[in-house]
């Protein structure tokens, strides 16, 4: 499929003031494909009471200046006419869903691709997106929209990813789980019967910037808990993207006391005794194109400080003695290939770039 | 001067909820001389609107079930005719300032001796408390009453609070500060002329449990800053308690990324060469009846660790090679020394018992 | 059973340099009934090369100065004969493995008592205990002496333990997964088929005092790593005391970036389907009368934070919406319940006093 | 002074395995100059016993794997010849002091620029260098040598450094120390009669990887403690810089319970009553060319989540309100532009490339 690849590209960021905004920020600052045509900011609302008006983009995230052209950035409010007088290509949400799911059409109506980074249009099943309690204007396009959205898992669907309109960005978790049971489920490898059990845990950023009582810091330190049991909203992407019954996949989420990555347990009944190799085989072939998965030689496994901070996403697994149970660590910076980092990746491809531009 | 020793007291305690209102509650709930006659618990507020209504304490602090008869306590809406009839003797307040300096006069008015956790009562310039912006509706009362309220700090100023109708429990960086200049002063060691630098850092807890953004994990986490230089509120005590002027102390507070615990690291010059003999007999001679404070042997010093969870004020020291400078280093838990402690050290003197009861 | 209650008991601590040690020696120091028997404290060596020789309690605890008598007491090399010229009738093991397997027997035969924080006495099953490499001189004698063990739960085993001269205190992740699953296991109401999940998080306390690369705060922060994965020492007392095999229970320990405190979070399918009643009534009825044990009402959890430093273990609950899949999460602070407040309530059943003294 | 530009450099990497090693193989690595020429790593030491052989990078750092050619880099025993072989222009000695003292002056014998980031050649004046108690082969060379190094800081000797063979890369507090204080000092604001007083906290990855007591997570988490008050080996470097008496500056540094970033509060006294701008202009303008140095805006300060995992050094102030005494504020990370950064910059600088480069 020849295609004629840009050298460049005109991107706008709405809702740059997040821990994912930030990082999508410094991401697209330092990109080398975006030197000489760096993104636009813009709040995470229009019309009346919009934030974000004419900030220095400093001054949102001091950690940013001296960087690239930081210094000279500011964060407007949000327009759509002056995105068409820039001429802006790809529009990065990394607002709140309800928003997301607004602009998405409008975006595209106005000719501009768009990442999302919210939950907006992740899932195809209307179940699943229920627990968002999403409203559409126009169902009927919304619904032929959403079966046009594609879900922006690199390592699962790369192509489609380059020829998208809307890419859906995956959740964090979702990330984490997914990439871990791809290979064995395509391979057949898993007991469905007793259920996979998903035992997850993640940074503070991952509940994001707004303080409330659970991201106060003498909640969070020196503590761990488990929430959402049986009900965590990133289960509906699982249940989707690996073709599983909430019966198949049990998934706990935790939050750990330190600012970012995740960590997921996941333990995996086979459906025959396994060997090592034939496992480790299954991970290496199935990522052998894909420069954003490590995967570890068994019996390493991902630890959290090997992904603080940088895009990759860590797999490494143990089998039982009897080579029945396997169980499969899976580890990533939630802010950046569980957000962010996949994000451009999502962008590379869409733009007909190496999916790892701007991110080795 | 002798004095009827009661063998308990009837207690009570507005504001329950806060962090250092649970370790009040656990303190009290624990005391050898309450076992029979637990603290009443009652909300910051009273009149409509008022907080804290019915609600089980171990509810609100579920670190506390199955301590004493926690599990049968809960904590009432205010109500002063509620406190007259169960006979409160002793009211601690850990309200809000403005809380504390209207509620305090009404207190004494129904024969309740009041310990106030806030920084109401605690300034006798006009001056130095003009920076929490405190009301009177009776000026005149409030000023009489101002001059007779005590400075809680039991060390300085024990028989005064002994015999004190409301005494004022002092701020938690100022009781790192005080402690461990006011024996160097008594002696007149220090030369003055150059300021004496107060570099504190405290842990997370001391913002209060009020959720913000300085108080996110992910803004605390990993972090350390520093904030209202030149301007923190708690200087005033340590201008009063040190009879010193604003050019002969200076303080800079830090946040720390750690849920609780104060280092001050203070450095004084001194008047003429010293030695570690005469400095560290200066401040065992004034510590020696003073269980709550420990000297430590120069060059040893406090640390955080030591002192966290537990009750006392650290200090020690370590003398330049030349005899003419000294950094003096202090720690507590600025929830325990700093606040619920001192404040239960101040009701053992109150009621006549040794300061440490319950607190060893 | 009538039993002559001794108002004080005669106690030693061998190796009380680790944390378990200092946490040991505190609540002796602060036992109500200890208050005039101050225990002694002694070396983790006899013989030449012992460690702890005439070392004052508080140079190697700092913090536990100005508690009890905390300041007059020192570390005393080991050595039989002193203990039994003081009386001893209780000797508290906080030593390695290989020490507590010597010296047990050494102590009965001396007619003292012993409460044993290692592993060495805990296993029945040889294969159990091969993990830890113990030899005895006298195997037979070893056997004989094993066997009188008793495995020191006291909400399992409380009169086992009143009686005994040798109780083998429990491991840290042990005791969370133990009093988890017990009350499940004994009204039978686990399907053993696909085997329960225990997914377990510690702080790294419980990884000893010994510096090493896995104990550096540079490994430790901000980092989560499982470990021992198939392979955890602690795997075979789960499997005796709860009478499972290997393939009916999975145990997955992790190292958590904080200093203390287990949360286990357990993965149970259901022999049928399950109320939130039936389960709640399962626990509330087997810790009934074990005041250290907290069983929260579902859907409440335990989190870190409300064991951390406090001798409780909390448990607590949430069935899955089909009611066949339960999760069962229990907290304890590892160097307390799951190790020194642990062994001194196994010193109240052995000494006849109420198994809560000195931990409430 | 025209010079011809080398588009790359061979260089190589002695001590590869500790924290800065690693950050300086990242920042290699990453080297826009050094795409085609990676460098080479190796032991730590020569000859028998020598660490390091043969081990490949990425087993030293597994968080490195993926990026750039690291994969295919292993870390090679150091060998003189080897190092010739392959036309090593500049090596990077991150070896201990003792180790980089004497091969420093091999290196050049060699025809080998060095860039040392231990303490082994920063200090001019011998009874600075005592406390590192190094000894040469050949004194007389050694002062030669001696006095040929540069003190590493590209912004106080940016000229020098581009001409030099030996650059001693500085120590990370005294980087924070000197940047905040040479433009005051240069601009004579300072009153030196009190004394300068430096607050530094740092994280713990200043006090390197072999385990040891004080870098037990135990030991550091949820603490705070002093050291080395009166006598830090750093104090020196801050003696030469700045040209002063010990009489006139003091610094204590303190063990942060993070893993990496130093924040330093210093307080000057001035010389006469000084206003924000006059101050503000003095920094700006020593540090108008200076990229890696941020000056912030007062009242805005530094804070350590700003330069975690940069390359800057942040710098602000705040002035008291009677204008005579003034808080400056740095930051920086210590494995960055306190350590594996600046030694980057050096190299740009020695290599006549922008001294940016590979670091915004």
């Amino acid at each position: 499929m020849p295609k004629t690849v840009a050298t460049t590209l005109r991107t706008a960021v709405a809702g740059v003031s997040g821990y994912a905004g930030a990082e999508l920020a410094r991401l697209l600052l330092c990109h080398p494909r975006l030197v000489l045509t760096p993104p636009m900011f813009l709040g995470r609302m229009d019309g009346p009471g919009a934030d974000g008006g004419s900030v220095a983009l400093t001054s949102l995230h001091p950690q940013l200046s001296g960087l690239a052209n930081a210094d000279n950035l500011s964060v407007s409010p949000f327009d759509w006419d002056q995105l068409q007088r820039e001429g802006i290509e790809l529009l990065f949400l990394a607002t709140p869903h309800e928003q997301a799911r607004e602009w998405a059409p409008i975006a595209l109506a106005h000719g501009i691709k768009v990442v999302d980074l919210s939950a907006a249009w992740r899932l195809q099943e209307a179940d699943n997106r229920a627990i968002y309690k999403l409203t559409d204007s126009d169902p009927a396009a919304a619904a032929t929209l959403q079966a046009e959205a594609v879900y922006g898992s690199p390592e699962l669907h790369g192509p489609a990813i380059a020829n998208a309109r809307l890419v859906a960005n995956p959740g964090c978790y979702a990330t984490s789980i997914i990439l871990a049971l791809a290979p064995l489920l395509r391979a057949n490898l898993a007991d469905l019967d007793c259920g996979i059990i998903c035992d997850s845990k993640s940074g503070v950023s991952g509940a994001g910037k707004t303080p409330s009582p659970g991201t106060h810091f003498m909640y969070a330190a020196d503590n761990l808990s488990a929430y959402a049991v049986f009900g965590h909203r990133h289960t509906g992407e699982m249940l989707e993207q690996l073709h599983l019954t909430t019966e198949q996949i049990q998934f706990t989420p935790h939050l750990l006391p330190i600012p970012r990555g995740i960590l997921s347990t996941i333990y995996v009944r086979l459906n025959e005794v396994g060997s090592i190799k034939k496992i480790q085989d299954c991970f290496d072939e199935f990522y052998i194109s894909s420069p954003m998965v490590r995967v570890r030689r068994s019996p390493m496994l991902p630890q959290i400080q090997h992904v603080v901070r940088n895009n990759f996403c860590d797999i490494g697994f143990q089998l039982s003695p009897d080579g029945k149970r396997l169980v499969v660590i899976s580890c990533l910076d939630n802010l950046l290939k569980g957000a962010a980092s996949q994000a451009v990746q999502n962008m590379n491809l869409m733009a007909g770039w190496h999916e790892s531009e701007g991110l080795l």
